[in-house]
């Protein structure tokens, strides 16, 4: 198996490699009468797309988004969403020295350990670009959560040492920072961090935050589809995060109960939590607070300083690393985490319809 | 759906309340031709029973195992293995006021906005109980891993502010110390700390790590069923678990991809790596090092101290929530870390069993 | 994998064996706040119980069922419900002749290819009682599928040569008649028939009709999820089933398309169709009209006659099998066939649940 | 959910429309190292083309194949295969009428039920062309297959009243006949048969058989995921398919015992079966012999004859059906009937690879 499925109602399958024909994805299960159009699904991948500033590879890459199946007269029509978008930057450059030998930090020992070779080729499927899939239908995901209510803000909270101040929250620039950072402060002071990483041929690793607002009380389910645990899987599943956390995550462990624990009050006339520790989920399910979730993301494993390693012939080496790389995977993968949420959430939201008699007769009244 | 089946071919289905009649699970996709019997489940089991020092609750639980099906003549069959474990000690004491209000951190309120109601005796399904279930099948899971050479450790890393010292790691003090810890000086702070707790109505949080060494390169797929996403769902589906990290996990955020990178080298003919920060894993795939991971987990919600919250009425009120409590939940969360990753890990051996033409020729010679 | 669960939201898991301590199953994603009570489940066990006339094994079991979970207060709660039958009449008997040699028309030989030894006693996994847990199971279902007005009814429509006159139709003979024809003269007819077998020391296969009432237009999804395709796979997992068919099945090959296409038609105001050769049924997906189908049921493979065969040894051998067995599997298999289209029909109902916006904003409001 | 995706660890997912685009399949799971070109699976695809003889729509599309991802320097990776068809002839014609009112027989009223609205352009999601995302995934199958001594082979049985000659079985005539019968003779036969149908504005069915050689024993599980419920499933989730049998089927619901039963015998010294009513499957596990099944195929609903329907707008209203449309579905069914077979095959060939401690030991030496 190689794992491409993820869902149980909305089900989504990615396919492609960093330098074969394209990439895309198969959306099944999404409800039908979405009005949906190629820009709902463009927009989000714009937002991934490289070459946008000096802080992403300059590898450009149109990544146009081909609709095949599943919406008809600007609706969903139940039927599975066949989502194209061809790789167009393929350099037919020299792949030799990759495929020869294992890059720390990557997954090219481990696909090889695996499956016995491997397309080497950019990362082949271990690429970056394999996340385009998950984009295009967060994208969808994002569009029909938003007739609900439900609304996902995903932006940049550190790069190497430096953190946003979350009292100067700035949403708008989110989108207008090369960092994807809230507070264009703390991204100029992110930038300069590297900058200096990039003279030293060297990266820097990073902290996504994703709230979720709107969510209904109720999703999710009580022992192994906990919401939490789907989201920490779906999360966990973009390739350089190394840690997920709910609410205050980390922290937690140090406290006292008394401290972390989350009052219930009533607040105009509905019952809410005077803090948020939790994140929004409670024994699994949505607690109707804002859902948090922080990701851990590493340094691009890619740099120009020399290291050392081992090729396929088992001979100690020392490779440098050429070609086109982000020095933070950070900024990019914004969209993406926001992305795997949405399909979470979307996929909670489905599965919890026929969680009890109540909703299955507001649904099949006789 | 209530979500209580886990796993592709290893599949595991638990169910059972705190105070039903008893507790289990239907292990599914075992090998055929492990040894097993009783006891090989009933030590783990022992391993989170209640009742084995100060720092656990007084309740007294037998939590006595029975196999129902799936073993034939001290072997598994291929068939399921039914597990039984009978409540014994469901007192018949005063539930109204839990059944009435929903209590700070626990799930009372979040079951009833899902389901309408709940089964309020003892937190029903979101009991810490319901990991009975995965604990049982854990331990078919560890014990079909051994006979590929595949061992797993976990432990108490820190309870509060008190953290062991790896440099000092001891083993056996694991199953010796009250607190799970492999370090006997650093237990005893710990002790003196949960008492702290006790003496003040509150409780504290912990850190759990578990070492899974022996684990072959190759398990694991690169995109959604990544080795690493997969333990994240299996470790954040643990009721407390607030945070799930692989490897330096959190830490990675902060370094530079110079200082993160892992170094391939050669030694004794086999290729190895000159540190581990990645845990074990590249790419979601694992890389024939140990496997690192860890669970940051909550106080226990349920706190003598007075709260505030609301009840089932939506009217403001206050409560101290009396019973029988542990004051930390990690000693005897360890063990069920330890079984949901030996779940996963085992999954991931019997799923990767058909991932080359190699592998299948090595079964079905002709 | 042993394969033993089915369903994507009404998901049951069967477990146990013919002369292992007991069976069952766990019911998970039954959604929450349906009545239900133990006679509901034992009402359905009831039906194919051994022992209640000459056309069943001489065999008593008491198969009485004990919920073990999800039930509250005379309600289901939305997490999983466990069901435990205990074998009671599990002969000491000698095995070994069975545990030597591989029965015609049974699975001793290719449990033994798949996984190397069988529990061998009284047929084991794959024994008839493994139906328990899907009878079980199916209880539930159909109670809660009368929630909303669907009904099922299976009968026998043929044993051997003998066929029940349609135009004669006798509901209430069902669960009269020892065959459960609804025709009591086919019926007295099919008894003499099994008796002569039963002098001949030899077996009789037959048809199990299934008619479900009620079910609405739009269940089942129009590619893998057919309606029709989860039914086939439903009762063709029933043990002795060769040969499954909707509507009018078999015959529809040798028609026309103007003979064999329904009309529809308007009908106090509601489509309906003028004839039903579809058995409700139209691209996978319900039609509105009754849903039929037809299970062919192989002769008890059981027989005193003296067969040849070939032991483990590889030795060809003579053998004639002893022990108490039904000349005829389809009287006891009805309420199976039942239980398996209750539980596919439950399952597409649910799944149907998320199929449009519509159904989503009936549940979802803001 | 759409239910697009089928299969455990040989996972595809078809995915588009009669009239948009393309149509496609991406391929997960197929294991790593499996020689694969295009014209592997384009010689499939040639063999379900329309427009070769006057028995199939006069339509013509080439039908041609792109592989998008999941294939490197002739081998199969591990990684997903993308497969991409376009539409080419898709008429801009006039589907008022369609879109207008419910054809007898096909989905549109159960689309239109289940959606809310419906891709009324050609059937959209349920027309025969869905079909082709299955042949493409089937003949990569059958390639896997091949490399293990499997071998399928599907053709025309019979044609309304016309059947092949089994005596008289020739294979080569299944590629050489328009009706794809093995028996020229009856093929001439059934041609004759279906110009009358036309003549008539009418339409045939028919059945479709499938011979499976070179299974090892041991495939399938015990229970729900027994070998034939999957085929059953398979096939009956192909369009117009009516009824499934395995082996001798229906018709061993008239037999006794005696009769149906296979001896079984030692030949060459193996184990095998005097005969083979069982068709291959014994207990849901194949059983070494030859695996055999039919689908029954009911006819072509899309008749020029004048026929009484309803429309959108609840008319009652008579329709006569333009376009072009073959007479019978059989022929072109053909390769899809075994596609479908060889999926799921190959898929109980992975599942099984993890079935024994054996198997795992003989891929996982330490």
């Amino acid at each position: 198996m190689a794992g491409s499925t993820l869902g149980i109602i909305y089900r989504i399958t990615t396919w492609g490699e960093s330098h074969g024909p394209g990439l895309g994805v198969v959306v099944d299960g999404c409800p039908a009468g979405l009005p949906l159009e190629t820009n709902d699904i463009q927009s989000y991948l714009n937002r991934r797309k490289p070459g946008q500033s000096r802080m992403t590879t300059p590898r450009k890459e149109a990544d146009a988004v081909e609709i095949l199946s599943g919406v008809f007269e600007g609706q969903t029509t139940g039927a599975p969403i066949s989502l194209l978008i061809r790789n167009t930057s393929q350099r037919s450059g020299d792949y030799s020295e990759i495929a020869a030998c294992y890059r720390p930090g990557h997954a090219d020992y481990t696909f090889d350990q695996k499956y016995g070779f491997r397309d080497y080729r950019g990362g082949g499927r271990s690429s970056g670009r394999e996340t385009i899939g998950r984009v295009a239908a967060g994208a969808i995901a994002a569009k029909a959560l938003s007739e609900f209510g439900i609304q996902l803000t995903a932006y940049t909270k550190s790069i190497g040492p430096v953190s946003i101040d979350p009292t100067a929250f700035d949403r708008k620039a989110i989108l207008e920072t090369p960092t994807s950072m809230p507070d264009r402060e703390a991204s100029a002071r992110a930038e300069k961090y590297l900058e200096d990483c990039m003279r030293n041929y060297d990266s820097s690793g990073g902290v996504i935050e994703c709230v979720i607002d709107g969510v209904p009380a109720g999703l999710g389910d009580p022992v192994f589809e906990k919401l939490d645990a789907n989201l920490a899987k779906a999360i966990m599943s973009i390739g350089a995060v190394k840690a997920v956390e709910i609410g205050d995550g980390v922290e937690v462990s140090a406290r006292r109960g008394s401290e972390n624990n989350d009052a219930f009050r009533v607040e105009n006339g509905r019952i809410t939590k005077a803090t948020n520790h939790a994140g929004g989920i409670l024994g699994g399910i949505s607690d109707g607070s804002p859902i948090l979730l922080c990701a851990y993301i590493k340094p691009t494993p890619s740099i120009f300083s020399p290291q050392n390693t081992v090729n396929r012939d088992g001979e100690e080496i020392s490779i440098s690393i050429k070609g086109r790389h982000d020095p933070v995977i950070v900024p990019r993968a914004v969209v993406v985490v926001e992305s795997m949420a949405a399909i979470t959430i979307l996929d909670a939201l489905l599965v919890n319809a026929g969680a009890k008699m109540d909703h299955l007769k507001a649904i099949y009244k006789n």
